[in-house]
Protein backbone atom coordinates (compact mmCIF):
# COMPACT_ATOMS: atom_id res chain seq x y z
CA UNK A 1 0.00 0.00 0.00
CA UNK A 2 1.61 3.64 -1.02
CA UNK A 3 2.07 5.80 1.74
CA UNK A 4 -0.81 8.98 0.82
CA UNK A 5 0.55 12.39 2.71
CA UNK A 6 -1.41 14.55 4.13
CA UNK A 7 -0.65 17.30 2.08
CA UNK A 8 -2.46 15.22 -0.97
CA UNK A 9 -5.50 14.62 0.70
CA UNK A 10 -5.72 17.93 1.86
CA UNK A 11 -5.09 19.00 -2.06
CA UNK A 12 -8.22 16.21 -2.67
CA UNK A 13 -10.42 17.58 -0.35
CA UNK A 14 -9.73 21.21 -1.70
CA UNK A 15 -10.67 20.22 -5.22
CA UNK A 16 -13.61 18.11 -4.44
CA UNK A 17 -14.96 19.34 -1.47
CA UNK A 18 -15.21 15.35 -0.27
CA UNK A 19 -14.36 14.30 3.21
CA UNK A 20 -11.08 13.52 4.35
CA UNK A 21 -12.12 9.94 4.95
CA UNK A 22 -13.42 9.43 1.82
CA UNK A 23 -10.29 11.70 -0.03
CA UNK A 24 -8.07 9.20 2.11
CA UNK A 25 -9.91 6.45 0.99
CA UNK A 26 -10.08 7.39 -2.47
CA UNK A 27 -6.26 7.93 -3.11
CA UNK A 28 -5.48 4.53 -1.10
CA UNK A 29 -7.61 3.09 -3.71
CA UNK A 30 -6.07 5.04 -6.69
CA UNK A 31 -2.31 4.17 -5.28
CA UNK A 32 -1.82 7.88 -4.41
CA UNK A 33 -2.85 8.68 -8.86
CA UNK A 34 -4.35 11.98 -7.66
CA UNK A 35 -6.56 12.81 -11.12
CA UNK A 36 -7.66 8.84 -10.23
CA UNK A 37 -8.96 9.55 -6.78
CA UNK A 38 -10.70 12.21 -8.19
CA UNK A 39 -12.26 9.96 -10.67
CA UNK A 40 -13.21 7.76 -7.93
CA UNK A 41 -14.55 10.18 -5.86
CA UNK A 42 -16.92 11.29 -8.83
CA UNK A 43 -18.23 7.80 -9.51
CA UNK A 44 -18.73 7.33 -5.26
CA UNK A 45 -20.70 10.46 -5.29
CA UNK A 46 -19.40 11.75 -3.14
CA UNK A 47 -17.53 14.54 -4.85
CA UNK A 48 -20.33 16.93 -4.05
CA UNK A 49 -17.88 19.73 -5.72
CA UNK A 50 -15.92 17.65 -8.34
CA UNK A 51 -17.07 19.45 -10.89
CA UNK A 52 -15.22 23.02 -9.88
CA UNK A 53 -11.80 21.11 -9.95
CA UNK A 54 -9.55 23.20 -11.18
CA UNK A 55 -11.71 26.34 -10.19
CA UNK A 56 -9.60 28.19 -7.25
CA UNK A 57 -11.36 29.75 -4.17
CA UNK A 58 -8.93 32.89 -4.37
CA UNK A 59 -11.42 35.44 -3.90
CA UNK A 60 -14.03 36.37 -1.05
CA UNK A 61 -13.76 38.40 1.96
CA UNK A 62 -11.99 39.09 5.55
CA UNK A 63 -14.29 39.75 7.87
CA UNK A 64 -13.90 39.89 11.88
CA UNK A 65 -15.51 39.96 14.86
CA UNK A 66 -15.18 41.48 18.51
CA UNK A 67 -16.84 40.15 21.60
CA UNK A 68 -17.46 41.45 25.17
CA UNK A 69 -16.44 44.64 24.39
CA UNK A 70 -13.11 43.64 23.02
CA UNK A 71 -12.14 40.75 25.04
CA UNK A 72 -11.72 38.21 21.97
CA UNK A 73 -11.26 39.20 18.61
CA UNK A 74 -11.93 36.84 15.21
CA UNK A 75 -9.73 37.47 12.25
CA UNK A 76 -11.02 35.20 9.10
CA UNK A 77 -10.28 34.67 5.38
CA UNK A 78 -13.26 32.84 3.89
CA UNK A 79 -12.99 32.57 -0.15
CA UNK A 80 -15.45 31.94 -2.93
CA UNK A 81 -14.23 31.72 -6.50
CA UNK A 82 -14.90 35.44 -8.07
CA UNK A 83 -15.61 38.85 -6.70
CA UNK A 84 -19.05 38.89 -7.43
CA UNK A 85 -19.53 35.78 -4.37
CA UNK A 86 -17.57 38.07 -2.23
CA UNK A 87 -20.33 40.50 -2.42
CA UNK A 88 -22.86 37.93 -1.90
CA UNK A 89 -25.13 38.54 1.47
CA UNK A 90 -25.21 34.78 2.13
CA UNK A 91 -21.90 34.39 1.48
CA UNK A 92 -21.27 37.48 4.06
CA UNK A 93 -23.55 36.02 6.41
CA UNK A 94 -21.72 32.94 6.15
CA UNK A 95 -18.38 34.53 7.15
CA UNK A 96 -20.03 36.46 10.28
CA UNK A 97 -21.58 32.91 11.95
CA UNK A 98 -18.31 31.16 11.61
CA UNK A 99 -16.47 33.96 12.90
CA UNK A 100 -18.88 33.80 15.57
CA UNK A 101 -18.38 30.38 16.00
CA UNK A 102 -14.42 31.06 16.53
CA UNK A 103 -15.06 33.46 19.43
CA UNK A 104 -17.11 30.90 21.08
CA UNK A 105 -15.63 27.63 19.94
CA UNK A 106 -12.20 28.49 19.92
CA UNK A 107 -10.84 25.52 17.82
CA UNK A 108 -7.21 24.65 17.43
CA UNK A 109 -7.45 23.68 14.01
CA UNK A 110 -8.71 24.09 10.96
CA UNK A 111 -9.32 20.25 10.02
CA UNK A 112 -7.73 17.17 10.96
CA UNK A 113 -4.16 17.55 8.64
CA UNK A 114 -3.71 20.49 10.55
CA UNK A 115 -3.09 18.64 14.00
CA UNK A 116 0.76 18.35 14.34
CA UNK A 117 1.51 14.93 14.22
CA UNK A 118 3.18 14.36 17.75
CA UNK A 119 0.10 16.17 18.85
CA UNK A 120 -2.26 13.17 17.71
CA UNK A 121 0.39 10.79 18.72
CA UNK A 122 0.25 12.42 22.52
CA UNK A 123 -3.65 12.31 22.23
CA UNK A 124 -3.82 8.12 21.08
CA UNK A 125 -1.37 7.75 24.16
CA UNK A 126 -3.49 8.85 26.05
CA UNK A 127 -6.93 7.87 24.96
CA UNK A 128 -4.81 4.14 24.66
CA UNK A 129 -4.45 4.60 28.61
CA UNK A 130 -7.84 5.21 29.24
CA UNK A 131 -8.55 2.25 27.73
CA UNK A 132 -8.07 -1.17 28.94
CA UNK A 133 -8.55 -4.53 29.36
CA UNK A 134 -10.61 -5.07 26.51
CA UNK A 135 -10.05 -8.11 23.63
CA UNK A 136 -7.96 -6.01 19.88
CA UNK A 137 -10.41 -5.61 17.95
CA UNK A 138 -12.77 -4.16 20.17
CA UNK A 139 -10.11 -1.66 21.73
CA UNK A 140 -9.12 -0.14 18.15
CA UNK A 141 -13.00 0.82 17.68
CA UNK A 142 -12.71 1.99 20.78
CA UNK A 143 -9.69 4.58 20.59
CA UNK A 144 -10.69 5.27 16.62
CA UNK A 145 -14.37 6.63 18.33
CA UNK A 146 -12.17 8.72 20.69
CA UNK A 147 -9.61 10.24 18.28
CA UNK A 148 -13.14 11.46 16.29
CA UNK A 149 -14.12 12.83 18.75
CA UNK A 150 -11.02 14.56 19.80
CA UNK A 151 -11.22 16.02 16.27
CA UNK A 152 -14.74 16.73 16.78
CA UNK A 153 -13.40 18.83 19.80
CA UNK A 154 -10.32 20.54 18.46
CA UNK A 155 -10.95 21.18 14.57
CA UNK A 156 -12.79 23.94 13.27
CA UNK A 157 -14.97 22.12 9.83
CA UNK A 158 -15.58 19.22 12.44
CA UNK A 159 -16.97 21.22 15.54
CA UNK A 160 -20.54 21.29 16.16
CA UNK A 161 -21.85 24.76 14.55
CA UNK A 162 -23.03 27.14 17.55
CA UNK A 163 -25.92 28.20 16.08
CA UNK A 164 -27.16 25.08 14.97
CA UNK A 165 -25.45 22.33 16.99
CA UNK A 166 -27.18 19.56 14.48
CA UNK A 167 -24.85 20.77 11.96
CA UNK A 168 -20.82 20.55 11.90
CA UNK A 169 -19.13 24.03 10.31
CA UNK A 170 -18.46 22.05 7.26
CA UNK A 171 -21.93 21.17 6.77
CA UNK A 172 -22.88 24.85 6.57
CA UNK A 173 -19.64 25.39 4.42
CA UNK A 174 -21.29 22.25 2.15
CA UNK A 175 -24.96 23.70 2.32
CA UNK A 176 -23.39 27.08 1.07
CA UNK A 177 -21.69 25.68 -1.60
CA UNK A 178 -24.93 24.21 -2.56
CA UNK A 179 -26.87 27.51 -2.40
CA UNK A 180 -24.53 29.91 -3.80
CA UNK A 181 -23.07 27.48 -7.02
CA UNK A 182 -19.52 28.29 -5.87
CA UNK A 183 -16.42 26.22 -3.73
CA UNK A 184 -16.21 27.77 -0.79
CA UNK A 185 -13.29 27.47 2.12
CA UNK A 186 -12.12 28.80 5.13
CA UNK A 187 -8.54 30.63 4.11
CA UNK A 188 -7.32 31.11 7.52
CA UNK A 189 -8.61 32.52 10.92
CA UNK A 190 -6.84 33.70 14.47
CA UNK A 191 -8.48 34.43 17.61
CA UNK A 192 -6.83 36.77 19.91
CA UNK A 193 -8.52 36.95 23.64
CA UNK A 194 -7.07 39.36 26.27
CA UNK A 195 -4.78 38.24 29.20
CA UNK A 196 -3.64 34.65 26.92
CA UNK B 1 31.84 42.42 27.01
CA UNK B 2 28.79 39.83 28.33
CA UNK B 3 26.48 38.46 25.47
CA UNK B 4 22.89 40.94 25.32
CA UNK B 5 20.30 38.54 24.40
CA UNK B 6 17.83 40.19 22.46
CA UNK B 7 14.94 38.37 24.58
CA UNK B 8 16.47 40.44 27.78
CA UNK B 9 16.77 43.70 25.48
CA UNK B 10 13.11 43.03 24.99
CA UNK B 11 12.33 42.54 28.56
CA UNK B 12 14.07 45.56 29.56
CA UNK B 13 11.88 47.57 26.84
CA UNK B 14 9.10 46.27 28.30
CA UNK B 15 9.34 47.30 31.29
CA UNK B 16 10.59 50.98 31.34
CA UNK B 17 9.23 51.87 28.33
CA UNK B 18 13.07 52.78 26.55
CA UNK B 19 13.79 52.56 23.27
CA UNK B 20 16.16 49.39 22.26
CA UNK B 21 19.44 51.00 21.23
CA UNK B 22 19.04 52.56 24.95
CA UNK B 23 17.96 49.00 26.37
CA UNK B 24 21.01 47.33 24.76
CA UNK B 25 23.65 49.98 25.79
CA UNK B 26 22.10 50.24 29.58
CA UNK B 27 22.41 46.20 29.34
CA UNK B 28 26.04 46.57 27.88
CA UNK B 29 26.95 48.98 30.50
CA UNK B 30 25.68 47.28 33.61
CA UNK B 31 27.22 43.79 32.24
CA UNK B 32 23.82 42.26 31.38
CA UNK B 33 22.28 42.48 34.91
CA UNK B 34 18.57 43.41 34.69
CA UNK B 35 17.96 45.58 37.71
CA UNK B 36 21.23 47.97 37.38
CA UNK B 37 20.31 48.43 33.74
CA UNK B 38 16.95 50.16 35.16
CA UNK B 39 18.92 51.72 37.49
CA UNK B 40 20.90 53.33 34.61
CA UNK B 41 17.82 54.08 32.38
CA UNK B 42 16.53 55.84 34.88
CA UNK B 43 19.59 57.99 35.82
CA UNK B 44 19.83 58.89 32.19
CA UNK B 45 16.32 60.08 32.37
CA UNK B 46 15.07 58.10 28.98
CA UNK B 47 13.24 55.66 31.46
CA UNK B 48 9.68 57.24 30.82
CA UNK B 49 7.86 54.34 32.15
CA UNK B 50 10.17 53.29 34.44
CA UNK B 51 8.55 53.79 37.68
CA UNK B 52 5.86 51.63 36.25
CA UNK B 53 8.64 48.62 36.10
CA UNK B 54 6.80 45.62 37.87
CA UNK B 55 3.51 46.50 36.61
CA UNK B 56 2.66 44.33 33.85
CA UNK B 57 0.25 45.25 30.84
CA UNK B 58 -2.22 42.83 30.78
CA UNK B 59 -5.43 44.30 30.26
CA UNK B 60 -6.15 45.62 26.89
CA UNK B 61 -8.43 45.35 24.15
CA UNK B 62 -8.68 43.21 21.15
CA UNK B 63 -9.06 45.76 18.03
CA UNK B 64 -10.07 45.07 14.61
CA UNK B 65 -10.66 46.69 11.39
CA UNK B 66 -11.54 46.28 7.69
CA UNK B 67 -10.50 47.37 4.69
CA UNK B 68 -11.52 47.84 0.83
CA UNK B 69 -15.20 45.91 1.66
CA UNK B 70 -13.22 43.38 3.02
CA UNK B 71 -10.23 42.53 1.18
CA UNK B 72 -7.63 43.54 3.96
CA UNK B 73 -8.00 42.83 7.74
CA UNK B 74 -6.58 43.72 10.56
CA UNK B 75 -7.09 42.21 14.03
CA UNK B 76 -4.66 43.50 16.97
CA UNK B 77 -3.97 43.01 20.73
CA UNK B 78 -3.22 46.34 22.64
CA UNK B 79 -2.38 45.98 26.44
CA UNK B 80 -2.53 48.12 29.26
CA UNK B 81 -2.54 47.53 33.05
CA UNK B 82 -5.92 47.55 34.15
CA UNK B 83 -9.62 47.02 32.35
CA UNK B 84 -10.43 50.82 33.76
CA UNK B 85 -7.95 52.47 30.81
CA UNK B 86 -8.85 49.26 28.18
CA UNK B 87 -12.08 51.17 28.10
CA UNK B 88 -10.41 54.81 28.51
CA UNK B 89 -11.63 56.39 24.83
CA UNK B 90 -8.36 57.40 23.72
CA UNK B 91 -6.82 54.04 24.17
CA UNK B 92 -9.18 52.76 22.24
CA UNK B 93 -8.34 55.61 19.63
CA UNK B 94 -4.75 54.60 19.56
CA UNK B 95 -6.18 51.06 19.53
CA UNK B 96 -8.12 52.17 16.06
CA UNK B 97 -4.97 54.00 14.90
CA UNK B 98 -2.78 51.26 15.11
CA UNK B 99 -5.17 48.82 13.03
CA UNK B 100 -5.20 51.21 10.54
CA UNK B 101 -1.61 52.18 10.09
CA UNK B 102 -1.13 48.15 9.78
CA UNK B 103 -3.60 47.93 7.09
CA UNK B 104 -1.95 50.53 5.60
CA UNK B 105 1.79 50.27 5.92
CA UNK B 106 1.68 46.11 6.07
CA UNK B 107 4.23 45.10 8.32
CA UNK B 108 5.92 41.85 8.95
CA UNK B 109 7.15 42.63 12.49
CA UNK B 110 6.37 44.24 15.38
CA UNK B 111 10.00 45.09 16.49
CA UNK B 112 13.75 44.56 15.57
CA UNK B 113 14.15 41.69 18.14
CA UNK B 114 11.08 39.83 16.38
CA UNK B 115 13.02 39.93 12.42
CA UNK B 116 14.39 36.35 12.35
CA UNK B 117 18.74 36.54 12.73
CA UNK B 118 19.40 34.55 9.16
CA UNK B 119 17.26 37.27 7.55
CA UNK B 120 18.76 40.12 9.27
CA UNK B 121 22.05 38.26 8.03
CA UNK B 122 20.68 38.23 4.86
CA UNK B 123 19.63 42.33 4.60
CA UNK B 124 23.10 43.10 5.97
CA UNK B 125 24.83 40.73 2.60
CA UNK B 126 22.39 43.12 0.33
CA UNK B 127 23.13 46.53 1.99
CA UNK B 128 27.24 45.33 1.98
CA UNK B 129 26.81 44.71 -1.53
CA UNK B 130 25.62 48.21 -2.50
CA UNK B 131 28.38 49.81 -1.05
CA UNK B 132 31.95 49.35 -2.44
CA UNK B 133 34.90 51.18 -2.71
CA UNK B 134 34.82 53.07 0.45
CA UNK B 135 36.96 52.97 3.76
CA UNK B 136 36.27 50.91 6.36
CA UNK B 137 34.93 53.10 8.46
CA UNK B 138 32.47 54.81 6.31
CA UNK B 139 31.50 51.22 4.94
CA UNK B 140 30.33 50.57 8.96
CA UNK B 141 28.08 53.89 9.12
CA UNK B 142 26.65 53.61 5.59
CA UNK B 143 25.71 49.67 6.73
CA UNK B 144 24.39 50.76 10.20
CA UNK B 145 22.31 53.55 8.23
CA UNK B 146 20.64 51.05 5.47
CA UNK B 147 20.07 48.96 8.33
CA UNK B 148 17.89 51.82 10.63
CA UNK B 149 16.09 52.21 7.01
CA UNK B 150 15.53 48.76 6.70
CA UNK B 151 14.17 48.16 10.37
CA UNK B 152 12.12 51.90 9.77
CA UNK B 153 10.23 50.44 6.94
CA UNK B 154 9.90 46.44 8.36
CA UNK B 155 8.89 46.93 11.92
CA UNK B 156 5.60 48.62 13.16
CA UNK B 157 6.75 50.29 16.18
CA UNK B 158 9.81 52.24 13.90
CA UNK B 159 7.54 52.88 10.78
CA UNK B 160 6.64 56.49 10.53
CA UNK B 161 2.96 56.61 11.61
CA UNK B 162 0.39 56.97 8.82
CA UNK B 163 -1.78 59.80 10.51
CA UNK B 164 1.18 61.90 11.28
CA UNK B 165 4.31 60.82 8.98
CA UNK B 166 6.62 63.26 11.85
CA UNK B 167 5.76 60.74 14.46
CA UNK B 168 6.59 56.80 14.56
CA UNK B 169 3.98 54.37 16.02
CA UNK B 170 6.42 54.09 19.16
CA UNK B 171 6.47 57.77 19.85
CA UNK B 172 2.48 57.48 19.04
CA UNK B 173 2.31 54.86 22.27
CA UNK B 174 4.61 56.97 24.12
CA UNK B 175 2.70 60.00 23.77
CA UNK B 176 -0.32 57.94 25.03
CA UNK B 177 1.75 56.24 27.58
CA UNK B 178 2.11 60.11 29.05
CA UNK B 179 -1.13 60.97 28.68
CA UNK B 180 -3.08 58.21 30.00
CA UNK B 181 -0.23 57.23 32.92
CA UNK B 182 -0.42 53.14 32.28
CA UNK B 183 2.12 50.98 30.65
CA UNK B 184 0.81 50.49 26.75
CA UNK B 185 2.20 47.70 25.08
CA UNK B 186 1.20 46.04 21.30
CA UNK B 187 0.40 42.47 22.79
CA UNK B 188 0.58 41.27 19.12
CA UNK B 189 -1.00 41.62 15.35
CA UNK B 190 -2.22 40.08 12.41
CA UNK B 191 -2.96 41.54 9.05
CA UNK B 192 -5.01 39.17 6.30
CA UNK B 193 -5.28 40.42 2.69
CA UNK B 194 -7.54 38.20 -0.04
CA UNK B 195 -5.66 36.37 -2.60
CA UNK B 196 -1.94 36.64 -0.47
Amino acid sequence: MVEISATLVSELRRSTGAGFVDCKNALVEANGNFEEAVVLLKKKGMATAAKKLGREAKEGIIESYIHGGGRIGVLLELNCETDFVGKNSEFKQLARDICMHIAAANPPYLSREDVPVALVEQEKEIASAQVTGKPQHAMEKILEGKMDKWYQQNCLLEQAFVKDQSKTVNDCIAAAIAVIGENIRIGRFVRFQIGE
